[in-house]
């Protein structure tokens, strides 16, 4: 089974052509790293709206079934970011560890990293998680919490990813 | 003033009788080891049901009067954990530190832990705090946040705990 | 520009006069060491009300236009603790990351800091943290959190805070 993977990049001015999205492929070549099993991205690029960011997260989970998506971007206090708004709103429930360990990665590098309000979430069997915007703290951020999403998604019922474990190493305990 | 402490077991299977419930026993020797003044357990197993955790949470407070009640099981990304949130839906306020020390005592061991959705939080006068499911988690994340609790429970009016100092060891600040 | 920043003391018994405000002084002092750019406070000395706290969380930020409101007191888990409850409720977007390392520093001296409920948000284009209550621990959550305000205020069009590098290193990106 071919595993779907939503990658939206959150952001006024990618959206609007102002300049290139690099977030959203530096996310496609960090999954490519990781995933050595079959997987498909469903991508897109929209603007900072609440409402839009709702609508493309329901989009993704229910119509294009997507047992993971990651968003890029929206997730500091700047009067437009408002990614975690909108995920919060279309979870049914929350996912506080992923934010808290996210934060304490990028804490290692930069002291700004408590102004990211990142989070995740689950709605219906899939899993959401907010990245930074800029490339290299998307990596830092996946890089500590990938090694637990291919068993998040087996307790979902989801997609078997299977890993480059030279790369990273996914973590299944033997017995549930 | 014998303290009444609440030990809730949320799991379809143990409380279907498809296999005994090992959690519960587990935090009652927990707390065995750790307290030497009074107390006494108020045992439940129950289903993973939202009503049924809310309900069974409201009676250990409101009319068993424990001052703290723990759970265990529920807190993971399954579509029937919702220990979480049936512990957020009876609590006036939370306890965001709770969840986030065990995760971070957690991730000393395994890179899941961030799957671990465990909060805490106050009802009234009562401490409620999740816990994990298997035995050997639960006791790495009462050894964690169990020195915390006495005087948790001393600002809330509530028993006063002693401790078998060589096991655990509250803190209690001098001075409020 | 001067930046406003308001200081709000929380407390049933400084309010009443019954001892003095010691905490809300050690955060100017604090501030005073940090700042080399022109700054103004504009305090407040309440008790322990839900209301009381919003009214005037409300009136610093829309009326007084501070850019910046720290709070003391009112975050442990005493019936009266109802600042981080008043803060959510006045903010339209949370700053979990605030909390979170405040307790990880706290943490680093007394096992109760998971006791402590602080959290921050922002209310339109103001920045709104609760800090202990302690003017010790005040100082070691300022110090720790710090770092990173005059960033934020940036991002949200605040005016410009300039420190003490010999005291404390704001991090401002070079590129946004």
């Amino acid at each position: 089974m071919t595993a779907k993977i939503g990658i939206v990049t959150v952001s006024d001015r990618a959206s609007a052509g102002v300049y290139e999205d690099i977030s959203g492929p530096a996310i496609i070549d960090s999954l490519n790293d990781y995933l050595s099993s079959a997987w498909q991205a469903v991508t897109r690029v929209i603007a900072d709206e609440q409402d839009l960011i709702e609508q493309t997260l329901r989009e993704l989970v229910d119509q294009e079934k997507c047992a993971l998506v990651v968003t890029t971007g929206g997730t500091g206090p700047a009067k437009r970011d408002v990614t975690p708004e909108a995920t919060e709103a279309v979870c049914d429930r929350m996912m506080p560890g992923f934010g808290e360990l996210m934060r304490t990665e990028s804490l290692k590098y930069v002291p700004t990293a408590i102004l990211s309000r990142q989070t995740a979430g689950l709605r219906g069997q899939s899993l959401i998680i907010n990245l930074p915007g800029k490339p290299k703290a998307i990596r830092q951020c996946l890089d500590a919490v990938f090694p637990a999403v291919p068993y998040c998604l087996d307790l979902m019922d989801g997609p078997y990813l299977e890993c480059n474990e030279d790369v990273i190493k996914p973590f299944r305990p033997k017995a549930k």
